[in-house]
């Protein structure tokens, strides 16, 4: 038996028409490419939402067609979000830090109809032109005045002619709460990028998640600056929990320096950010640097990796600026968990309730997590047991576009090694291809790497598996040397002593002068094990 | 085309399994009827619901069919609102402040099939017994040294034998979310009680809109007390917010005096709590006249009807607790509108700020309002034109238990006529039956009644609308003069002058005895206009 209620769907439309009928005189201000601050308000980015909306249908862009973005954190785009989304079409954000190569691969697995670009990446968008065919509109995000005297990108349309010749009249369709809305590929260390395919739904009930106090805690009266890029997992879904909760917006466009951050931060008021470790140390360089002080920020999301200890007690006790730590992948949409303390953890001691902060956090209400051994036997919340993460939710990718199923047994499998404690915080301790299985039970990569990077001698390090006759494998360490710096083989190990248990010890050491890394800056771990897996079992008599 | 995120559905045990594994050793504090203190947690919760799910499943309770309770806030009452609506039948919350004649209608039209209830309304249920035919099963919510060594009732089960007999390993089954959930009558002041029926997917969205900051802000760390029955509207929702976030629960039990509830809340430690204005105002005698303070509330909820204010100035600027005015009813869940301040009523003066907290508040994302004139057409948002309350959303009812369609051209018709300003908020100026319609325009019959109540002789005051052979309708005051107290007729309409617009003055006052009173205590203004509605007919040359 069905319940009586309204059959009403979740739809992104809906945030907009939302903000904009009880929000209508809010702020959404932008740093513009050309340097210039914009300034905006709910009620009219829902009318030029739907002016756009009309443009994209005079374009003869279909229910579910791609349209693609190449752009900064800014309020043109964001009247793509809602004007690609709302109308039935699927919101394609590419990521402008790829090499054209990987941009024209996903542009093409993706079928992208329309590909709107900030004038940063005329270079770009002029590279990949000729490889994808796909794309039959090319919109510049600018006005005429701006437009280039001439490109090598044929028919070039100028987004403010492009939307300023549409009434702003538009009905947004009532759609299934299915409908695919957005897209977002995730570069992978192997193999192609795979499609993430957001829908209506997912993103709604994310943005209720997100919103609550134990997450992210968005309230009207927030102003909210997303440094975390609109084409990096949609901004972590500020754009559409800005509008459900009628926060006002700032978007930093390209300029994400400290000194940049800290004035339009000051000016603005804002009270809540979000972004990756490497932005905000840049933005604590500049603050700290210039005996500089926060006056409206209350709280800082940092995601994307780990956040440093440091970073926490800069932000916290230098600062008063709440940290919340959190966890996410594209597959996520993003938001997994998020660190808030619990009641019992306020009595703790300032380092015991640090510690647990510096956990990727507890699950939001929505997604369920469980760690498994490799027979995939769920394993216990102690907080000391490490499985492999498994996730679950209504906003958790099943598959992937044009590609695989994405789901284990119904979970979808992180690739992340991590425990979880008895509070439900969960902590990532390795990525399960790098973990090190000996004789059955995991040994932490990170953690070892972590040690020898402590070493003064080290200016690098990384643990790996290297395969082994008795244990199948054991932790090998692959060292290079500060310039000018020595240590030995046995003095390094000697420095793990009574910091790690005894079967962690890594089972030799090999110094190399330089250790690979991939296009984010991380080690190529599988290079140094296609090198080395043969190590010990080549050494062992 | 569809996303490609996982199908999975919104179910009230995931609040359950949510709470056990994310917050097990938070406590749930209940009053019992026995007058004292249970303690238990979200761990012992669950698994109780889960032997609960199986003691259901043993009396042959299939999913669809009602379970109905007739209970105070309290655990075993928790016990079985998860027990019932997660094994996929319908949680029916009976009202016992209601007649044995109304209640036993209730049962037979919601044709019930189990009964369970509090020992305080044993004598309720001897009343109805022979009366409820469809009752296979009548259950004492207690333990065994506390059942009735007799009663009139046969084969009384003992919750706590029948709970105890079961294992605790019951899988919730994985329904579709829009499977019925649970049902609570709504009493209307004319016809039978109408069944409002809501949905899992109701519930979980109205739990995710509920929590956020600008509606209800319930966090982890929060200690909520409902003082708001849960057999009214599920206690506006608490117990399930409460395990999405994982919050100390505290329940009153039968003892919702100004002292007990005083009492419970220091001692447990409560910060926020939810009920109607008559039960606050004792709260705040018993306070105020012991000269006592709150040391942990820091906000409580007022709804049911509208906070006088000087409650919110007795909360806010004496007690430093802060008040959310909020409005709903049972077809919407109830949560229709929140009334926390913008950013921009920050800068107003105080009483300015009053003003805007007095109105009913904003809708919370998901609802939708419009206010409509009597033609249908869609009225302005400018705080001062005043319309038929409509509203729509997954939350609100589409229509009645085994009886009509509640909404008209997709939206359900509140009965509510109120003004909704440039912010959103709306504020209910009448009853679209007691509102008067005077040559097309509409007069609010409460804000008369408020004037006349503020006159020093006035006991009561009522304000009909009266037929006039011009106008249509004209505003006939009817009022009890307080005991030895004297006025007439112009001197009280005097007291209107400036007060009012010129055209809104009652055309006559008529002075009674007394005014009939409904069974909630309000005046039965239909009793009245039965009475004078030709008043100014015959009157009138």
């Amino acid at each position: 038996m069905y319940g009586l209620m309204m059959d009403r769907p979740l739809l992104i439309s809906s945030l907009l028409t939302h903000a904009e009928s009880q929000h209508g005189e809010r702020e959404i201000v932008s740093r513009r490419v050309e340097g210039d601050i914009h300034r905006t308000t709910y009620r009219e980015l829902g009318q030029r939402a739907r002016q756009l909306a009309h443009a994209l249908a005079a374009l003869g862009i279909a229910q579910g067609e791609r349209v693609a973005t190449l752009a900064w954190n800014g309020y043109r785009h964001l009247e793509l979000y809602y004007a690609v989304s709302g109308s039935g079409a699927v919101l394609h954000t590419l990521n402008p830090r790829l090499h054209p190569d990987q941009l024209a691969w996903i542009v093409n697995h993706a079928e992208d109809q329309v590909l709107c670009f900030d004038m940063t990446f005329l270079p770009l968008v002029e590279a990949i032109v000729s490889r994808v065919p796909t794309v039959r509109h090319f919109v510049a995000m600018t006005d005429r005045a701006h437009m280039p005297t001439e490109s090598g990108i044929p028919n070039l349309i100028c987004y403010e002619d492009w939307v300023n010749a549409h009434e702003p009249d538009f009905d947004w369709p009532e759609l299934d709460e299915r409908t695919a809305s957005s897209l977002c590929y995730t570069s992978g260390t192997t193999g192609n990028p795979k499609g993430v395919l957001y829908s209506h739904r997912s993103t709604l009930l994310h943005s209720y998640a997100a919103a609550l106090p134990d997450s992210l805690d968005c309230a009207g009266s927030d102003t909210i600056l997303p440094v975390v890029p609109m084409f990096h997992v949609n901004a972590w879904g500020l754009p559409y929990i800005a509008c459900m909760v009628g926060a006002k917006l700032v978007f930093p466009g390209p300029q994400l320096d400290g000194p940049s951050l800290y004035d339009l931060f000051e000016a603005e008021g804002v009270t809540l950010s979000a972004g990756v470790p490497t932005v905000w140390q840049g933005l604590l360089n500049h603050v700290d640097g210039q005996g500089l002080a926060f006056s409206t920020m209350r709280r800082t999301i940092v995601g994307g990796s780990a956040c440093p200890p440091a970073m926490l007690r800069a932000f916290q006790q230098r600062h008063q600026v709440q940290v919340l730590h959190a966890w996410g992948m594209t597959e996520t949409s993003p938001l997994g968990t998020s660190g808030v303390l619990k009641a019992a953890h306020q009595a703790l001691p300032e380092a015991a309730r640090e510690a647990v902060q510096l956990k990727q956090g507890r699950a939001v209400f929505g997604v369920e997590m469980k760690i498994i051994d490799a027979q995939g036997v769920a394993l216990a919340h102690d907080g000391r047991t490490s499985g492999e993460l498994m996730v679950r939710g209504p906003w958790i990718a099943s598959g992937y576009f044009r590609s695989d199923s994405a789901v284990v047994h119904g979970w979808f499998p992180t690739g992340d090694v991590a425990t979880i404690d008895a509070d439900g915080f969960m902590q990532i301790t390795d990525r399960s291809k790098d973990v090190i299985k000996s004789g059955g039970e995991w040994i932490s990569s990170i953690d070892i790497e972590n040690i020898a990077m402590g070493h003064p001698a080290v200016a690098m390090a990384a643990c790996i598996a290297a395969r082994h006759p008795k244990w199948d494998e054991r932790p090998l360490l692959v060292v290079v040397k500060k310039p000018g710096a020595e240590v030995s083989r046995d003095a390094l190990l000697q420095s793990f002593e009574g910091r790690i248990a005894k079967w962690w010890m890594p089972d030799d050491v090999i110094f190399v002068d330089s250790i690979p890394l991939g296009a984010t800056g991380k080690m190529q771990k599988s290079v140094l094990r296609d090198a080395y897996q043969d190590h010990l079992v080549n050494a062992t008599p």
